[in-house]
């Protein structure tokens, strides 16, 4: 009796914090019945909130990835909770993007990487940001689309390391299974 | 002198196998005078090549990844030995989906999937497999240039772990920087 009134009281109040919820609006007229979002309703989703700005806006393969950072029960798709946390993260690059961007030509050159990296507090050898600005840029420069792909898989790939060098040195080892579930995923 | 001399035949016969080689004319019409391909190129020169066959045509980031897959100095750029490489294996991957694609659907389905990995030698549990599936099929089902990208990913991952998988017994130990560059490469 006491856990069925606790729970309506806690269905309310997250009723009450959805209502008040800008972000509420976009998820569920894109989620759909289900309350689930793929890759294709989120590139939907991300470009008709705005948030790409005047850059370009996502392509689907960027899509997927934010998604699979933040998919733990790898369904593929993305709940609410899930989303507001992509949003909250997807400010915080836009934000670094355009502070390095100070010509809005849509693109950050390496040196503008390497500070952008820099300050989300990962630090990396002059070869490893070489990889990035290789795979990322073109002709040496990142667009936003890029940038958002390369903060998305550095955070997850850096976390799903740190969880694994329980010594907390720098070194962690992989078995071969869960090395390609953890480098396939996204 | 006798360098010369050695240098000098050994150009020659190169020259004579590029003529009879029939890939040679798509390679230099597309790499242009610099001899290397870009992503770009290898996209339009995998096109018109006619490889994909009734399948869609090579995504931008699966040629990029396909680069990257043999781009041993990490220029971001393909050279003849590469391509004819990359061809190689296309032509491998190629006939595999076809085996599995009967229907000429142009997806392959999650157990075909697995058939196909196991073919190539990979031994995956059953979590890799739906990894595989979730990252790279929509709705359960594999795009072939999907299933390329996979390939190409799976290939040069399982390359880079056992370089490090000295003991050869399926555990490998990664340096941050190291994990972040295999990793992030591809
Ligand atoms: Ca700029
Ligand atoms: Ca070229
Ligand atoms: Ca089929």
């Amino acid at each position: 009796m006491n856990f069925l009134i606790q729970n309506l009281g806690q269905g309310l109040q997250q009723l009450e914090q959805l209502a008040g919820d800008p972000l509420w609006g976009y998820f569920q007229a894109v989620a759909g019945p289900d309350q689930q979002i793929s890759p294709r309703e989120l590139q939907q989703c991300l470009t008709s909130s705005g948030i790409a700005g005047t850059y370009q806006p996502f392509s689907l393969n960027t899509c997927y990835i934010m998604i699979a950072m933040l998919d733990r029960d790898r369904s593929g798709q993305m709940g609410f909770n899930e989303f507001k946390e992509l949003w909250a993260a997807l400010n915080q690059w836009k934000t670094t993007f355009m502070n390095f961007d100070r010509d809005r030509s849509g693109t950050i050159e390496g040196h503008e990487l390497h500070q952008a990296v820099t300050s989300f507090g990962y630090n990396l050898s002059p070869n490893a940001l070489n990889v990035l600005l290789g795979r990322y840029g073109e002709n040496g420069r990142v667009k936003f689309d890029d940038f958002v792909a390369l903060c998305v898989r550095l955070r997850a790939l850096t976390a799903q390391f740190q969880q694994r060098d329980t010594a907390r040195n720098g070194h962690a080892t992989f078995q071969y299974d869960d090395f390609i579930q953890v480098t396939m995923s996204l």
